[in-house]
């Protein structure tokens, strides 16, 4: 089913180590410097992307392999990061499992037919991705022939089933997650089978980014620690969490197990699995490290807000993020969320060049 | 200026110990059953609050005295609630500082001339209590008088200044918190001399509110875990904060520091200053009591959501909380955040009886 991480992109030891320095940093080996991306890096803050999204709606721009490759590639060509992610949204998997979903301008995503009962979690379908997710998984295969000529590596994603039942629950955004944690109290068992379904579909549309290209995942979730508290964690998310980490391994790439919100129990998060613990900027990144332990790598953890401001303060940030970093391989500088639309961009391009420049040869 | 907690309510150890439960936990004194009283237990899930909110805004409500102490005495008379809260909102202050606020219906409090230089700073007032907040003081002496002969103590309250903050330069609600955080990073003597007003102004409320005879203060961090990482807290905020609560020790009453989404250095806030640690619901009351340290009570920790369920869930809920803080004195319970309006009324009955019940006499 997967071709256990045998892409066209390196990342073996006997090519140049700065071609690697992304996929060795998720190994923990050591890197020829620190390598950077940064979350939502093909985005509204670029004008090559808004040049393309005030033509197409964005769900045209997910489904249309062509356009969501050249979005994918535009940061790489400006900024140089040292991978890249597919352009899509966590979101559209649910669509192939039934669920009516709208990007609708200014409000974000919203779902007209939620999940609410018994029965409604008994009629989501779940097609296979190579269906469902055709559009994304020919982007995946457009980006990787293109970026093995760059030597850059391709990060695959998909949302994590807490998250993706929170959207499919609350048809939306929400500040309270009424809806979700209701139904998780009142009835687990169909909570169960809800995030049964969602680590099926979910786990067959990450092993299928593999076999299209890519040379890691990364699992968003997102919305899990600003809803829950460390009891509800354990008992809702991670079993589920653990076991979609599980049988991902068989994909033979780094896996990233991404959480915002979750500082207080990030222990919890790093036992579901992953080989590397993305994590926010509520605290220090050797702070982080300590807690996940030394057999993770980690990445992070500027806050997105830092970005807005002055250089010198966003240096200050860079500065200690890799003194903190520093003396231990497994470290992948990225923001804690998702970079803003209203980033500069001078700012993301001194950022990337700087983080090169600093960590080269340390 | 105060009267050294010298008020109406009981408080000394000659009065009966069940009068004194909640202001005997402040000072983690053994009482003859856990203290109970709900944040936001004056709002808008009592239909006795909605037939009067129905004919009047929110700001007069806040400002007509005999309104403010009518919903401030509903709870007590229905539920029982160990403590009383003033009716308010923490906004009103920062009328009085020349802040235009308005609570729009559905979008919550907007501020028309949001502070965002250095000249808005300066030109913010410092009026005494008694002229900017008359309204409220008022209010608490009418309540103070109705209370003194049910033996039920009243807690006065503000916004602590990170959150006042936030709210005078973001102008209304904002989850980013992108110009509070570029005017902290870019402007931080301007930061100092907002903060410094903000501290002043809420000092004197604060104790005005105790000569007013209040019997406790709760200061309402609500925004700075959200926004702030602890770095950024420990710069910014914790200085604030310390020099307000060590001010406020001058009223002799117990302080209650409350903040949510701050577990991962709630050893910072505790820190701070303050009796009471008041915490949220992300983690259980034994972990945040051994971070907080055994010299402090702790308020919480339900989450507001648990209201919403079935009284069997809301049951387990509740006996994990208790099981979790037995054995040690200094545990007030209380939700982790405000109760929400669509709360059921019989939840809170069962809530308010099922904590007394369970803990007589142990």
């Amino acid at each position: 089913m997967t071709n256990n991480g045998q892409n066209a992109v390196p990342q073996s030891d006997s090519r140049p180590e700065t071609a690697g320095a992304f996929l060795r940093a998720c190994r923990r080996q050591p890197a020829s410097y620190t390598p950077v991306w940064l979350m939502r890096q093909a985005g509204r803050y670029m004008s090559e992307y808004r040049a393309l999204r005030a033509k197409h709606s964005m769900l045209e721009m997910i489904n249309t392999p062509e356009l969501a490759a050249e979005v994918t590639l535009q940061p790489i060509d400006k900024f140089g990061f040292d991978a890249a992610i597919i352009f899509s949204d966590i979101l559209p998997p649910l669509m192939g499992m039934g669920l009516d979903l709208e990007f609708v301008e200014g409000l974000g995503p919203r779902i007209k037919n939620p999940v609410l009962t018994e029965k409604d979690v008994e009629r989501l379908a779940t097609p296979p991705p190579e269906e469902s997710m055709s559009g994304t998984l020919e982007a995946v295969r457009l980006v990787t022939a293109e970026l093995s000529t760059r030597n850059v590596p391709l990060i695959g994603f998909a949302g994590a089933p807490f998250t993706l039942a929170s959207y499919a629950i609350e048809g939306g955004g929400t500040k309270i997650y009424s809806k979700v944690k209701s139904l998780m109290y009142a009835a687990p068992d169909t909570w169960d089978r809800l995030m049964n379904k969602l680590v099926d579909v979910q786990c067959a549309y990450m092993l299928a980014q593999v076999d299209a290209g890519a040379s890691a995942l990364q699992l968003f979730d997102s919305w899990a620690g600003s809803a829950l508290g460390v009891q509800d964690y354990v008992r809702y998310v991670k079993p589920y969490n653990t076991r979609l980490l599980g049988r991902l391994t068989e994909a033979g790439v780094p896996l990233i197990n991404f959480s915002t919100g979750t500082a207080p129990y990030i222990e919890e998060v790093a036992a579901c699995g992953g080989d590397v613990i993305g994590v926010d900027w509520r605290m220090p990144i050797d702070w982080f490290r300590e807690k996940v332990g030394y057999d993770k790598a980690v990445q992070g953890n500027l806050d997105p807000i830092s970005l807005l401001g002055t250089w010198e303060h966003l240096k200050s940030q860079i500065d200690d993020i890799l003194d903190r970093a520093a003396g231990r391989p497994g470290h992948i500088f990225n923001l804690g969320h998702g970079i803003l639309p209203q980033t500069p961009v001078d700012n993301v391009k001194r950022l990337a060049d700087y983080v090169r420049e600093r960590t080269q040869g340390k």
